[in-house]
């Protein structure tokens, strides 16, 4: 049976988003929805309606599932709760903080459907690991590690500085801090002996770079707990090299059990962020769908929703040939 | 509530889950139950009591879960469907092209039970990684590798020969290929392109080691697919390096999304494969006893389990710091 799949909000996630959905025969991409004008958007599939927000209200019949795609900063506390009364849901809602407290919120709005929040990589797939490895190797602990790859959250702070006219931050893991953990050693790391912060940025005309420079590493909470460094490049090379949205990271976790050493580890390496987290939501939009229809109506989480649920393939398929 | 736990078959996987129930504060061992003689057994705690298997049908009120520790060759099919038709239970039944049969015998058995099958790490969380892999990238290709570790099948092949006294094989990734998969080129590979296999041998006094290399290269499905090595070492040496059971390996998947590649990847590294997979069944142990209580009985499989049942942690504790 055919997935019937709406998109709320048009930017680089649900861009990732409507691939994943067109791509996939089980799923049909119904609208997409914004709270832009709808006429500007120009989507993959130009047998795809872009409608405005409200249009939605008057489809309940029409889609299965909504891929809620706006940010989490606020877009997500209006949206979520406003689409889950009408339909399932996924969002992939990332500010780890406030999950508890958007899950109630969550909660309190699918009465009769089926919402799964913070579906990506992390929150999502890495939460996951976490989850899995600490279960099978309760005696030990475990390791995120984010990059090589582009913070939004730390260009954005690059960009408001005065005398910036392009900027892009990337966060590296620190190798080092890899193999201690592989070690065995259960290492206690700093901040700054974690990851390393490497920024690219185009300086307006006759700014003052080393005035920028100094501003970016003492800025607190973003910088100052890092060893970071600047690189002030040609806006030409900023678009030839660093356009793109590479991320990854990895879970690593190491454990005891009676005397032996046991190390467990979990790696993504993604040409795009926006597109693999897109793709993971609508895997778990199969989930959605097949939950709701099973009545298992509330707020979900990676942790509550069997693998087989989020396959494209079968149960019977899964067991014969992945088991 | 605590978990009470049996433990059926005293081996190498009965050794190993028996330490992961002492360890865990959540779970009681109640009995081990063997086919031998139980005053032979050298149990870690004394305290509990080694029975005969029979003894089991008498105390269906007395514990929760049975670890169901023989092999898959012929142990399970008879003690699994006999232990499900009393208990919830766990195994690690890893026959893969009999496993939907296994299903079939422990379905008809486990009517008013819940019984996980194939719960180790392959089958078990290697195969919950190539389900996983495909569902979030479906355009794309997983690939296994194993080891570097000892497979006991290859092993036990090397002792059947004649002169030979004692002997381990190793099974050994090939780097190269782990490579070409990380890419993102989809290779296809022979058996002889993924994994190395390297034996040590213990010969007879006056064994002949040039006839059992050349029998060991040229046995069928065992080596003669493989670049095989052969080392013939002294008794002492083979006690002193190659009396432990390490193993591990990795699930890659690489797949596309739009013009975008991603390489995800799950590593192994244990220093005890049997103590790992004892770990792993405990782990399930908590969700056979969770889904029974809730009436989800019938058998059950890596993919039907939802993660927050196989954590010693709570729902709310997983939400709150590792989601």
């Amino acid at each position: 049976m055919t997935i019937r799949v709406g998109i709320v909000g048009y930017g680089n996630v649900g861009r990732g988003a409507e691939k994943a959905v067109l791509a996939d025969p089980g799923m049909e991409l119904r609208a997409v929805f914004t709270r832009r004008d709808p006429r500007i958007l120009e989507l993959a599939d130009s047998s795809v309606p872009a409608l405005p927000v409200d249009a939605a209200e008057s489809m309940t019949g029409e889609i299965d599932v909504m891929l809620l795609c706006g940010g989490s900063a606020t877009d997500l506390w209006v949206q979520g709760p406003h689409f889950a009364s009408m339909f399932s849901t996924v969002d992939s809602f990332d500010t780890h903080a406030r999950i508890p407290e958007y899950m109630a919120v969550m909660g309190e709005a699918a009465k009769t459907t089926t919402a799964i929040i913070s579906s990506a990589w992390d929150p999502g797939l890495f939460s996951m690991m976490r989850a899995l490895f600490g279960s099978v190797l309760p005696d030990g602990a475990s390791y995120t590690f984010w990059g090589r790859g582009v913070s939004q959250g730390h260009s954005d702070a690059l960009r408001q500085i005065e005398g910036v006219k392009s900027a892009v931050q990337y966060t590296i893991p620190i190798e080092g801090a890899i193999e201690a953990v592989r070690s065995g050693a259960l290492p206690q790391f700093t901040a700054r002996e974690k990851h390393l912060r490497e920024c690219f940025v185009v300086a307006e005309h006759g700014a003052d770079s080393a005035a920028i420079e100094a501003t970016i590493k003492s800025m607190p909470n973003y910088f100052s707990d890092y060893d970071t460094t600047v690189h002030f490049i040609e806006e030409q090379e900023f678009g030839a090299n660093h356009s793109k949205m590479p991320h990854g990271g990895m879970v690593l976790h190491s454990g005891k059990t009676g005397g032996s050493g046991h190390v467990t580890e979990f790696s993504l390496k993604l040409d795009s962020n926006p597109e693999f987290t897109g793709s993971v939501m609508a895997a778990y939009a199969r989930a959605a769908f097949r939950m709701s229809r099973e009545g298992a109506y509330g707020v979900k989480t990676v942790f509550d929703v069997p693998l087989a649920y989020i396959s494209e393939k079968s149960r019977e398929y899964l067991i014969k040939e992945l088991l």
